[in-house]
């Protein structure tokens, strides 16, 4: 029920109230709206609606170390591409070299290892690892009107789910400690896996090659194999999550989806249609056709982290 | 806690110690093998394991009515294999055929329409289709022995899935009503899908292209993708469940694997090597050494629907 404790982070304005409204709409017993919450499905995106993506994604600091890390131990990488850019921290070069220069990164970085030691590998890195800005934890770096959302929703009946193009084990290593979303209800980019018996034990092996690129009309097609209900609530930052956003509109009965206008400078970063890594664009223009609720970051959070 | 009340359709026998045994030992706060709930994932295969697989698979008897009712639209699906079998009720001929055949037969039955319309189709069906032997609705062709089983483990804290062989949509159709477990827990063979954007409105299109076919290893793989985290509790009946089973295994502390062995021919079925679709085997001659609890139907249930 909507109510002056929730959200407080949230400013009263129209967005905090689309949310309140929405809610009650679809909890209220008895109601026309009412969905049951076996229905109740929210997906968030993840990098720049959860936490920061500025400068650039986190998973990318994470890939940059561990570069330097493996190049330790193989001198040869400093004299490849994309691992040379990383070394030189040129970045413009790096990112000039192609997607498949980037999913080399990602294999390199993110293959070749169980995912257990993936795991034990992310998780390290991200217990100290720090943002150059922000003066904080990478893990750190998420934001908090988005925490109470995600508790509020739960506490609602609704399931949070991530849905991003970030690699899927890599979030899966925070999602429950700073989400409270458990890793099964993490979906993302994700290499094809290797069934490895060595010595009577299984465990499952990264290989560097794509099995899903979790982004834009992907992120649809994933929630209907990982979830298989169409969400009734999905929030997103840029024209990557558009697709998601219209297969959660296209729903019959209620259904909200959010977009986060970062247009905040002075508490975070102002950027939208100039971020090459993750544009926001179309999503913008055509909110108000494809009846998308815009969140701005300055207007409607009284905190960013 | 184990007690006289729990598990009544299992008689007291090894099969349900081991369960109650395990269950106690991981549930036991302070205890040295207490495992977290988050931690307690129960993957079951479905056909064979939690309802029954004979003559066939249940999902056959859907794809030959669905075949059925295509011809009528379309009749020269009869001249055409593996249609052609199936109109025929020639059986031996249709598996015969082999497994690009199979994959035509599931392709034409479920898929070139969406998701929605499937979900439609099958859940149409399974309301009133029947066994041709236990004189009931296959939908109630589940063991009550499992169902208890399923219901323990959640009252424990278990986050229960389906990992099996069939395809996802369809035992996403009724996993809910006959098993307690919602559509986003569900693992199974599946379609390519495509997005569709036809007047503003979004719809996910199944395609006549495997994505998945899980069983065997895959089991295992599609575990990594779906959950990220080995389970602690896998219940199987086959060869290829038997990847699924080490895989659980092998983890660190207490798990707990079981097979089903169908060895009642007076109540249901008995079967296991020579059952061709899907042979059990290895699992069970191997159970031993891989610390595998074999369970019977004849010996451990004292009732099977």
């Amino acid at each position: 029920m909507p109510d002056g404790q929730s959200l407080p982070s949230w400013n009263d304005s129209a967005a905090k109230s689309a949310i309140l409204d929405f809610v009650a709409r679809v909890t209220k017993q008895g109601g026309t709206e009412f969905v049951p919450p076996a229905g109740r499905i929210a997906t968030f995106d993840n990098d720049g609606t959860l936490w920061c993506e500025q400068p650039l994604q986190i998973q990318f600091f994470f890939a940059f170390d561990r570069v330097r890390q493996l190049s330790g131990k193989d001198p040869t990488m400093s004299e490849r591409q994309p691992f040379k850019a990383v070394l030189e921290h040129d970045y413009n070069t790096l990112f000039g070299l192609g997607k498949q220069a980037l999913l080399e990164l990602a294999f390199a970085t993110h293959a070749g290892i169980t995912d257990e030691d993936f795991e034990q590998a992310a998780s390290g890195w991200l217990a100290t690892a720090r943002h150059p800005k922000f003066d904080r934890l990478f893990k750190e770096c998420t934001y908090r009107p988005q925490l109470e959302l995600l508790a509020y929703l739960r506490e609602n009946g609704f399931k949070t789910y991530i849905v991003s193009g970030g690699g899927v084990d890599f979030m899966r290593t925070f999602a429950e400690e700073a989400y409270g979303i458990p890793r099964e209800q993490v979906i993302g980019s994700s290499v094809k896996l290797r069934f490895d018996l060595t010595d009577n034990r299984v465990s499952l092996v990264k290989l560097p090659e794509l099995n899903s690129f979790d982004d834009r009309e992907v992120k649809a097609l994933n929630i209907g194999l990982h979830i298989g209900r169409r969400p009734l609530f999905a929030f997103g930052n840029s024209d990557g999550d558009l697709a998601m956003m219209r297969y959660t509109k296209s729903g019959s009965g209620p259904r909200l989806a959010l977009l986060l206008h970062h247009d905040d400078a002075a508490r975070e970063v102002a950027y939208d249609r100039e971020f090459r890594l993750s544009p926001l664009s179309e999503a913008l223009d055509k909110a108000q056709d494809y009846g998308i609720t815009v969140v701005s970051m300055k207007r409607d959070w009284n905190v960013v982290f």
